[in-house]
């Protein structure tokens, strides 16, 4: 029998109790002295409890991986769902075998090796930018797009703020915009790639993936806070094999914004959004205008590219108030493997493309 | 114009800066010195910032309603996506107009008047618990929810972590204990209802959903931290207007856990819930495994059941490790209005049946 094990931090003045407490909410929901018989072969087991040197406590437990079902779902009901409610416990490592990840759908399916093909880049870090602001006419931002491009910029996505608005609907902007793209890659030889934002409610989403695929997109931005993490292999399966999957954080912040509950950023925008297919992953990245230390930053860049259950490596994607100016230290601090996100930033001085362009001379060079 | 409101919390020094930047952040995502002219019609404006006695400042947003497009993930994305990353701030409240929630699938179908219908409980307290624990074989549960509905339980549901495992899988379960209540309800004249638990991923959830119909089930338990809120609306049209929406809060922890960031439990579980369309939601009550406070746990119950958009009341079901014993407090706290979650403690004992009438004596006599 293989299992799933999970490591969490403990915070809690009996951490031996505490972590039989969380093996058992997160399997049986039910005091073992009560359980069945015939159940407990599907309880948890506590594996170790080991206090660190700064005083917290590491549990391991070991769940029977036919608790999962083959679904990534039912995985992060088990890996964290009723002790998220719960302070003083957070989860800051998993691992599963092949079998399971192969049936949760395989994860990334270009990953870093992927991208870097689709966009012609071999070597240097890679760069992404943002479509915005929402409310602009779709003409404006598909000349946007074809300036980005043109400038050198390899990634170009919308902002989350677009959706389906009165002033630039879905399905006419993808389709402008992804026409403005291909004409800038033909006129200068570049070959950057546009994804729209895509988190419409319900069937909607998966209509709008099926949209982004027949106007001539080359992938999607997903917000698995918003929409699951499931939906990244759903999106994925109608994007096909050549397609890139960017995953974003918005509304994950619960889990990010305190350093003793939930889950480490390490493990969700490392892991978990690997496990669930997405190509690059989108955090805040230290320095910015959200809370992540450099320590925890280049942990999610780590868990993005370390082995884990035979899946493909995936570009961590550093964004949030990024600079031109950073950019070296930014690739000293990640590596080349890197997706820089830059946005406002690029907007400064009026000119787009010459921006694109510093921001390109800056990547290649650092 | 219509506008959605939204109301924040505000740890900073520099609360009136820290406002803006929330309004820009939540809108444009772009400052507004390099925004283009066209584009500031979409811009969201702060409207007050007031400091409160206890020192934390108030501050309202507002966002024209366009920018929601008439969708729940949009909707989402606007109130807290991006700033759900930062420390020191906080949604503790929103208003949007009766157009935006109707475009948004119009909230719940049943609510609290709709629940009382189907399980025949009018003028007292409702009782819900769960199947479990996992692990054990289709028959066990069925012979659990027999004895379950015959004891006077109105709502039964899967735990949260029944999923489609090997031993028990979904359709079988579904049409096993459907069947078992059907035959208890006809047995002993009672009215219970049974509510599979559904997370599956993608395309499998709408499947089950489905299945959950066709094999005689009376709705559905859905966990919108796993699957998104978008999908209780997406569930609720497969549903159709008599089956019950439950909601339960697994892997929406993050937002709850510290007093200082994400999403007031009140707006989260009162609002939020109720807009997606759950007719009655699960959250963790005060003195249970998780970490509301008393003051906490009222107010998801008066957001329940006030005014907000025209949408119907729903009914607030503390859990989480609540008891018999603790039934009459539970009921002079949130009121009659009410559908208590009482799981494991029904299992101590050995008589499930005796359980389930001690706790539907304590509710009729609270």
């Amino acid at each position: 029998m293989t299992v799933i094990t999970a490591v969490f931090e403990i915070r809690d003045a009996e951490p031996e109790r505490r972590a039989l407490e969380i093996a058992v909410e997160q399997s049986h929901e039910l005091p073992t002295a009560v359980a069945p018989q015939e159940s407990l072969h599907s309880l948890a087991h506590v594996a170790s409890v080991v206090t660190r040197e700064d005083g917290v406590a590491v549990a391991t437990i070991e769940f029977p991986t036919e608790l999962a079902g083959g679904e990534l779902t039912q995985l992060l009901i088990l890996l964290i769902g009723n002790v998220s409610l719960q302070n003083g416990v957070r989860l800051i490592d998993f691992a599963i075998d092949g079998g399971l990840a192969q049936a949760i759908g395989g994860g990334p399916r270009l990953g870093t090796a992927g991208i870097r093909r689709r966009v012609a880049a071999h070597g240097r870090p890679l760069l992404a930018t943002a479509l915005k602001p929402v409310g602009l006419p779709t003409a404006a931002l598909a000349t946007m797009a074809y300036d980005l491009a043109a400038g050198g910029i390899d990634l170009i996505k919308d902002d989350q703020g677009l959706g389906n608005q009165i002033w630039s609907p879905f399905a006419e902007r993808v389709s402008a915009v992804a026409e403005a793209v291909a004409k800038a890659n033909a006129d200068h030889g570049t070959s950057a790639v546009y994804l729209p934002a895509i988190a419409g409610p319900g069937d909607v989403f998966v209509e709008r993936v099926q949209q982004a695929v027949d106007l001539g997109a080359d992938g999607a931005l997903l917000m698995p806070g918003i929409s699951g993490f499931d939906r990244i292999a759903e999106a994925g399966r109608i994007l096909g094999d050549d397609r890139i999957i960017y995953s974003h954080p918005s509304f994950l912040g619960g889990f990010t914004a305190s350093d003793e509950h939930g889950i480490s950023p390490e493990v969700l925008f490392g892991l978990i959004t690997r496990l669930a297919g997405a190509d690059a992953v989108i955090f805040p990245s230290y320095g910015g205008r959200f809370s992540l230390t450099p320590e925890q930053c280049a942990g999610v860049a780590a868990n993005a590219a370390r082995d884990f259950a035979g899946l493909t490596p995936i570009l961590p994607s550093p964004g949030g108030g990024m600079s031109i100016d950073r950019v070296p230290e930014l690739v000293a601090h990640y590596g080349s493997d890197v997706l820089l996100l830059i946005g406002a930033d690029l907007h400064r001085g009026g000119n787009l493309r010459a921006a694109a362009e510093r921001f390109r001379e800056a990547a290649e060079s650092a």
